[in-house]
């Protein structure tokens, strides 16, 4: 499984939407017969890389796959099917197939008669896709909301200046978290204030379109035609709608599975009260400003013990600000 | 001059507002012939303690000692004198006394045909004393500001209520660092609104009152009978007075060198307006509130460019929150 796992991982495995699996063949004396990991969508998925390589070698072998393998044709055919038709004799799997119109495929291999071990290395398979583990799971991307607060958590001054709070680390890394998302939403109103790129750049320089997250503009107002979120380096999507859960429908029809949220007070507020955000990335800057806006617009908490509770992951120094992760606390993982 | 400086930070030195000094004689052939340091206000100086040591084996000798010897005269007589009849040859001293009334023990011991080196190790010797070097340096004692907010920088909810934003373990550590103060400021309106104690206490039992720092109550309403300041368990003091130059001037008359203030956004917010808050100690709790009142109320602060730059000095994890330690930048340290 260890092998299977370090496959998934392979670096030129770009899978998009889909989830990162690696599967080894075994023969009955424990030698490898084959190998595969998926490569993208499209591609054959891992087991039949793995089926391939074996060729006849696969009849009465052990597949040792990183995710239960799929029921389901799709580009291509189902996995179990396959994995029967090779006369495969045992499956040992990882993660067990978190999407309903996949899953079934441990079900019919074992109705077939194949020996079916799940679970092995279970946290460290669903660790490799964690994203689309949630989408899949929920039904909607997974939000992080990103902040850029003083002390006092202030996003602007009293004057509406708000560049820059942090430092010039703080932004950068930003950027290299945006390049790992697949849509980054503001508000039209951000768009009409700041006039922000939304694209992600290293070392100063856009990288090139194939690679960057969708830019989400939310909200019914037009978009102005000379804004720099429509000039053509990343694609953009305006979602003329306000209702959080309806932009994360949408987004999920697009395959989006992790999403950053970059807007300001309101839409963050609209995320909070809707129950739709799962992390915060939030940069505090050594910094104080008694007035101005506030991070997060109101939200209908009214008393402490209605507080949104998170729970830190992760606390580093950046630049000269501090950076702080953490998961928003829900009823079903207290 | 390291022996010096591990005798003036001797765990029995209680010195109160007098700073640590140690002091070391050492013959002509480099013996240590005598050793001392101050044991706190009313005893004897380090210096003195040395040659009450020594004795006769003081002619000749050298004195190593952590701070410019005293040339006053206080409950005790000026060091510089002290040296001088008992024939010391040589003075070696680290940090250069920064107090106007008691300097001039170095000038004095010169005159007298005594060699005098001065800045040996002074960084070492003035982190023995920073908030009695900063106190004689400024007139006025060091300002450290403790707030406890919301990732979105809020101290209390919409419905006012403010208890707990921060685990038990962050108030624990406040109760650590309020006894290491030697006063605590809170504004009438949070005594009158919350009740603080302000003691400190230690496994939830309030420590003697002689180790207590002094509770101060700044302005100009009563502090009702039945307040819990007024229980005895610590000194307290009521300013009638809001400007907080006049507090700090108040509170360095009673020889106070470091005080923490522990008030609401208001009080905060006339001391950032005043230019008199040197540190924060801030504890982020991962929650948000996205109402209810900012830890900082205005302090006319309008623009970015004009925002109360901090530069971090550490951060950690406690309990469930961040500590955030910084220091405000002033243009003499830019």
């Amino acid at each position: 499984m260890r092998r299977a796992l370090a496959l998934a991982a392979s670096p030129d495995a770009r899978t998009g939407p889909n989830p990162r699996v690696g599967c080894v063949l075994l023969s009955p004396d424990g030698e490898v017969v084959g190998e595969g990991y998926h490569h993208g969508a499209g591609h054959p998925h891992a087991e039949v890389e793995a089926l391939r390589a074996a060729g006849g070698r696969a009849r009465g072998a052990t597949a040792v796959v990183t995710l239960e393998p799929c029921d389901h044709t799709g580009r291509t055919g189902p996995c179990s099917v396959a994995l029967l038709d090779a006369g495969v004799a045992r499956v040992v799997h990882g993660q067990s197939d978190p999407n309903p119109v996949a899953a079934g495929g441990a079900r019919r291999l074992a109705g077939a008669g194949v020996e079916v071990v799940g679970g092995v290395l279970a946290a460290e398979a669903e660790a490799l896709n964690p994203a689309w583990t949630f989408a899949v799971t929920h039904g909607r991307p997974f939000v992080t909301w990103k902040a850029a607060s003083t002390l006092d958590g202030r996003v602007a001054a009293a004057d509406g200046s708000s560049r820059w709070i942090t430092s010039a680390e703080a932004r950068a890394e930003v950027h290299r978290f945006r390049a790992g998302v697949d849509a980054v939403i503001v508000g039209i109103g951000t768009v009409l204030e700041d006039d922000p790129h939304l694209a992600v750049r290293r070392g100063g320089v856009v990288l090139p379109r194939e690679v960057q997250p969708l830019r989400v503009v939310v909200g019914r107002r037009d978009i102005p035609e000379r804004a720099r979120v429509l000039d053509g380096a990343a694609p953009t999507l305006q979602v003329r709608e306000h209702d959080p859960a309806t932009v994360l429908v949408a987004l999920r029809d697009l395959d989006v599975q992790h999403v950053l949220l970059e807007g300001g007070p309101t839409l963050a507020a609209a995320f909070v009260r809707a129950g739709l955000v799962d992390a915060v990335r939030w940069y505090v800057a050594p910094a104080l400003l008694g007035a101005g806006a506030s991070a997060l617009g109101s939200a209908g908490i009214n008393s402490i013990a209605d507080a949104l509770r998170l729970r830190i992951t992760e606390v580093a120094r950046v630049g000269d600000d501090v950076r702080i992760d953490a998961r928003v606390l829900r009823a079903e993982e207290d």
